[in-house]
């Protein structure tokens, strides 16, 4: 099923624990022209492989705990930290744990 | 104490109380050409007053909870509750509980 995003102004739930139908899979929050936000789900062991976005990003891991991966180095995120990364740069991520992560992507137009 | 922005890569913590040098003050936490994040910390009964900015923003409540004002409208973001406001439409929060909440906003070059 589609996930409708949310308009301007309606709040959602963050966390997937608060939302069973979502069943803890990746879903895009808000796309508007200029952001675009998802949820991505990383199970232990489970990677996004290594791609870039042209626009500047944040992820901000919200459970579990990610290893990421750009510039040659890795960063250990747990749940209730953040980074961000230049666009262009390339980049990968991995669950250490079972893990939930909110990325935020500034669109270029 | 000016804080110093993390720069790209940077793991930083989002949640004050992991942070203890930073006593719960409203703080930015990175500012790029594009993107801007900076953490609020809005006591119960305390509101940020009417504003806006040329940019898209996404707002989420990461503890206790606020009335976000827009459009005529007020919602109640509880912690692990987001939302994203398009660019030039003027808000204001204020603490329902003692909060602290994430804001992104997009710059306009």
């Amino acid at each position: 099923m589609a996930i409708p995003h949310a308009v301007s102004g309606q709040p959602v739930s963050v966390l997937p624990a608060a939302d069973a139908a979502l069943e803890r899979q990746t879903v895009a929050l808000f796309k508007t022209q200029e952001l675009e936000v998802m949820r991505l789900v990383l199970p232990q062991g489970k990677s996004m492989p290594a791609h870039k976005v042209a626009g500047d990003i944040t992820v901000q891991c919200l459970e579990g705990s990610i290893s990421f991966h750009s510039d040659g180095q890795d960063q250990v995120l747990q749940a209730g930290e953040m980074l961000y990364l230049h666009g262009g740069v390339v980049h990968s991520l991995t669950g250490l744990q079972d893990a939930c992560v909110l990325v935020h992507i500034v669109l270029h137009k």
